[in-house]
């Protein structure tokens, strides 16, 4: 099983992600853990390049194609084979981020990112898509005091020095891809508590478990 | 002015590239001259990624999206600007590269290729493509020497060191292309002098800036 959480910056996609791992594992499952950009060797390299402030040189072609081949690699070498092993593999972000980010954010197709993304993840969709949703402005306030409190500001903030009005797109981009694609995705409201954030996650993914046990027997 | 050259590795092209550079200069053009991948500031790090020998886990698919991302980034910074401001600007490689290596060299669909290419150049393909032919076991003895004389088998040798057989694919898959594409695409063979093979290039170089100079006035 393929789960992914998507969101923008400072929804908690961090500590949700802890959350169902945990509770995933005390039930008995095998689960691993992976991020985009970044998931695979190369990918680590290409995240560098994607998220570092100096970057800003980057078109938005030359970014689109680097995603897809983060996620290409990431696909082959690290998601499927956790699939065929039978283990939950959970991404914080996947090919979704890619369709908002680039085409509501930056202003590409849609239908033409989703068909460049069907050639980067093969058939490997996920079975799960959980869209934390917040308004940009609580969230990007999180994401700064996070990154500076990480020192990770100069490293990886691009997209959190794009302005509001970016950020604003990108959330009603998530929430019309989302409303496109509800038999995959489901929003759930990240302004709450982290308790009662993942309550309403849990739920989700237990029916779907339970819906992939009466499926496949 | 666009031009390009294209061939299987030890074709010559550096050689023919900056005899034809010359020649141009002496008429009185502005010429720049440039490669694929590595043409931009970011290319470079790609092509670090994609020459390099450690990068045999790389997936035909990752492959793939990394070429078009780094075209795609020497397009909008490199490529464009040079046409824009009057200059003929010289690739050694480009687009064509991509369809016949992924293509007809690793299986990938020719006609998928060139609509992702499509995407990647955003309406600047060249104007001319000089493709070098040669037999593959002796173009590839040549490329053995030059990279050991030059000391970058390690760092850039993933090419040279495909099956023979491959690059028979490719050079195969060169020929294929270049006849779909014959309005665009002049084939030379590279198994003469440097000279004579520069005398043939500069024939179909100097018509083609005739034909330009008839066409806009």
């Amino acid at each position: 099983m393929f789960i992914t959480f998507e969101g923008i910056e400072g929804t908690g996609k961090t500590t949700q992600i802890k959350k169902l791992t945990a509770f995933l594992e005390e039930i008995g499952h095998i689960v691993e853990v992976t991020l985009e950009p970044g998931g695979s060797r190369i990918g680590k390299e290409l995240r560098k390049i994607l998220l570092n402030m100096d970057s800003t040189d980057i078109t938005g072609q030359c970014e689109l194609f680097l995603y897809l081949a983060d996620r290409a690699q990431h696909v082959g070498q690290v998601i499927k084979p956790a699939v065929d092993a039978g283990k939950i593999i959970i991404s914080d972000r996947f090919a979704d981020s890619t369709i908002v980010y680039q085409g509501y954010g930056r202003g590409l197709d849609p239908k033409l990112l989703r068909e460049l993304n069907d050639v980067a993840v093969s058939g490997n969709w996920p079975d799960l898509t959980i869209l934390l949703d917040i308004e940009p402005e609580i969230g990007l306030k999180r994401a700064m005091t996070r990154n500076l409190q990480e020192n990770k500001m100069q490293a990886e903030g691009r997209f959190e020095a794009e302005s509001l009005e970016f950020h604003t797109r990108v959330r009603e981009g998530y929430l019309t891809w989302a409303a496109l694609n509800n038999d995959r995705i489901v929003v759930v409201n990240a302004d709450q508590t982290p308790d009662e954030i993942f309550e309403e996650i849990k739920a989700k993914v237990v029916e779907r478990i339970k819906g992939d046990y009466v499926t496949n027997g």
